[in-house]
């Protein structure tokens, strides 16, 4: 089965076909620009052949048109015609309350994804566009929505509960759905399998950092509590969201500042994290270079990074009452040894020891707590889309398997 | 020496005449609705001996005359005249970025005060009118500021900094300050008494469990981490206040309901909390009852409570790297034996263990935890005034020394 998979953002289109019985990429892509002029497909076939082209993609249809015709390229290509692919997984952010698992898509679920446009405003929109050039362009291939919020619709309500007057949630749907979920269900299976022992004795708190970070933890497999709360501005901050706050700092910035709602959204969103507090970047690396070159600002950046992640990891030994192995992962989690160390240093008490030069080993699975640490500390480069791809083969065989069994 | 002890809120003013040689109040009284009509000054005297009084209070300086007649009445007081005071201390709840201990007021830490009105509108302008009634009516009495922020600022900048854009700092002073530090100081010290080694090896965390709630991280005798932020708003959720949320919950609420600025405010500050979720009450004993009689929502919002502070317990337990000893204090802390277990339970593997009969016993300081618990669990009723009285003595006696050792 050759499963392609589809993360559909506001102006942009990332997918991947895999093929399921090696469970490898057969193509990477990703259109750039839609809607924008001088939109951009780039494509990376298994054997490094990379496509180029720069276009125009009014919409996500025409991009998809672009990324089927990619795919089905005689020079560039990996398959020889459209048919060859059986199945489409879509990322979808927000899966709101209903949904805790992955689905098959059909008019009901693409209702209650529409649904949470409410929720998600940035995101859940053009994944269903997404969802809809794929329909238009490929009718009858069977398609599965995968939520980065279904993983954490486990965590206990006195966890996903804010203090706030009841109605809200009632009325609203305002509690914590957590994010990142497809990232934290994949590592936290590697590390469990990387444990050794029955999942459900299991107690792992998974680090995902990246551009937008989150830690969960995770126990006997399951999601128990997330740092991503209502939207994904909450928790540990990041490139350039704030993260958890005293919310009364909101309306008295709003205030001096003569800031509308949306203003102040931007400005938690796209304008404070890392880069908020460096003024140099947002990007992790930047600033590991302007502080070793003695920017304090850049410095106290990183610091306040790496503790709000070490709180967590506290926070959350508590909530898993001990832990038996961290786990990071994503662009910065499985990239950067010194972020890594920053976070873990001074936690010897907590019996968390890493091993110095194993830190630095870079994108493969490793365990670098030393032979002596209580707690295993592992690094997990984290496939998001491998997920999507086996979660979509699973449902569309099992959705076969129960058609041919029903009498005619 | 005798020492006025003066804490002054909008609308009351409560005080206290402690005897510094025996440590002990003469006599505590509150005064309450001040500036509104049928004002009421109630004084209990050392030996029970209650006086109450309906009267017009239109302003503080009335208050405090109705003060000084209740303390030196024949009938019910405890000094024959005024000049037995020989000092006042202020709890002055914002002292902004300046002031790292108490101080002896003059003009200069007036002015200072004045300056912290943007950072606390609440409680610094009344704070203001009980110094300058005091001195009003007491001139040339020495008076000290004692504020609810100062034991706080010996935490580090990388964790009282928000990961905003910095010249909201430079420009409003907008970073963590904390507040209950006169509680935390106050319980912090007698625990390391009680925990018997040298102040700088501890690490202790004291819990402020009260109408306000906020836990602090406590190494060396000295702060390096609290819950509440900014404002009394962050942190764990309290009676009426929701605590750390998600920012952008805030402009979407406001959004949704079509709030202003300060009506999002009072939403958090006064809807929300304990409160919000039950619907019941924001007093944990109405709680309780509510809870045990099958009331769901009052039972989340314990649950919710108790969640929340174990959190923070295993933040801290981070940011300390171990910890000997957790202080449970004020009205809830003290009181409530029921949230003290919530809170503790499932922290077995963290070496917490509570030993449910000393759990019961109420108003004493006590030690709660088993003989193999790994952590100490410190029962202590906390005693603000008296240590305000203590700093006022310490910081008056001081400046005497000082002045007559100038040569003239």
């Amino acid at each position: 089965m050759k499963v392609l998979v589809i993360n559909a953002g506001s102006s942009s289109l990332k997918y991947q076909l895999i093929d399921m019985t090696t469970e490898s990429a057969l193509a990477v892509g990703l259109c750039e620009r839609i809607g924008i002029t001088d939109s951009i497909i780039t494509q990376k076939r298994f054997d490094g052949k990379k496509l180029e082209k720069t276009t125009d993609f009014p919409n996500h249809k025409v991009a998809m048109e672009e990324v089927v015709k990619s795919l089905t390229d005689p020079e560039f290509g990996v398959i020889k015609d459209m048919s060859e692919i059986n199945a489409v997984g879509h990322r979808v952010v927000h899966g709101g309350e209903k949904f805790t698992s992955s689905a098959l898509i059909d008019e009901d679920v693409e209702k209650s994804i529409e649904e949470c446009f409410d929720l998600a405003p940035l995101h859940n929109p053009p994944n269903m566009m997404g969802i809809k050039a794929c329909q238009e362009l490929m009718p009858g291939v069977p398609m599965v929505a995968v939520f980065d919020t279904a993983f954490h619709m486990t965590i206990p309500k006195y966890a996903y509960m804010y203090a706030l007057p009841y109605e809200l949630y009632e009325k609203y749907g305002i509690r914590k759905y957590g994010f990142h979920g497809t990232s934290h269900m994949y590592v936290s299976r590697r590390a469990i399998a990387m444990l050794g022992k029955p999942a459900e004795e299991t107690k792992i708190i998974t680090c995902h950092l990246g551009n937008g970070s989150s830690i969960t933890a995770v126990k006997g497999g399951k999601s128990v509590d997330t740092t991503m709360g209502f939207t994904p501005l909450e928790g540990v901050c990041m490139g350039t969201r704030c993260g958890s706050i005293d919310p009364a700092v909101v309306p008295f910035i709003m205030e001096k500042e003569n800031l509308s709602t949306r203003e102040i959204d931007t400005l938690m969103n796209k304008k404070s994290g890392v880069l908020g507090i460096s003024g140099v970047s947002n990007d992790f690396r930047d600033l590991d270079e302007a502080a070793s070159k003695g920017n304090e600002r850049a410095n106290l950046a990183l610091e306040i990074f790496a503790y709000k992640v070490k709180k967590v990891i506290g926070e959350y030994t508590a909530v898993l009452d001990g832990v038996d192995a961290i786990v990071f992962t994503a662009g910065i989690g499985e990239n950067s040894a010194s972020i890594r160390k920053r976070i873990l240093s001074g936690l010897e008490n907590f019996g968390i020891k890493i091993d110095e030069e194993k830190n630095k080993i870079r994108g493969q699975e490793i365990d670098i707590s030393t032979p002596d640490s209580k707690v295993r500390v592992f690094v997990i480069p984290t496939n998001e889309e491998l997920t999507i791809a086996r979660d979509t083969k699973e449902i569309v065989e099992t959705e076969a398997k129960l058609r041919s069994s029903i009498p005619v």
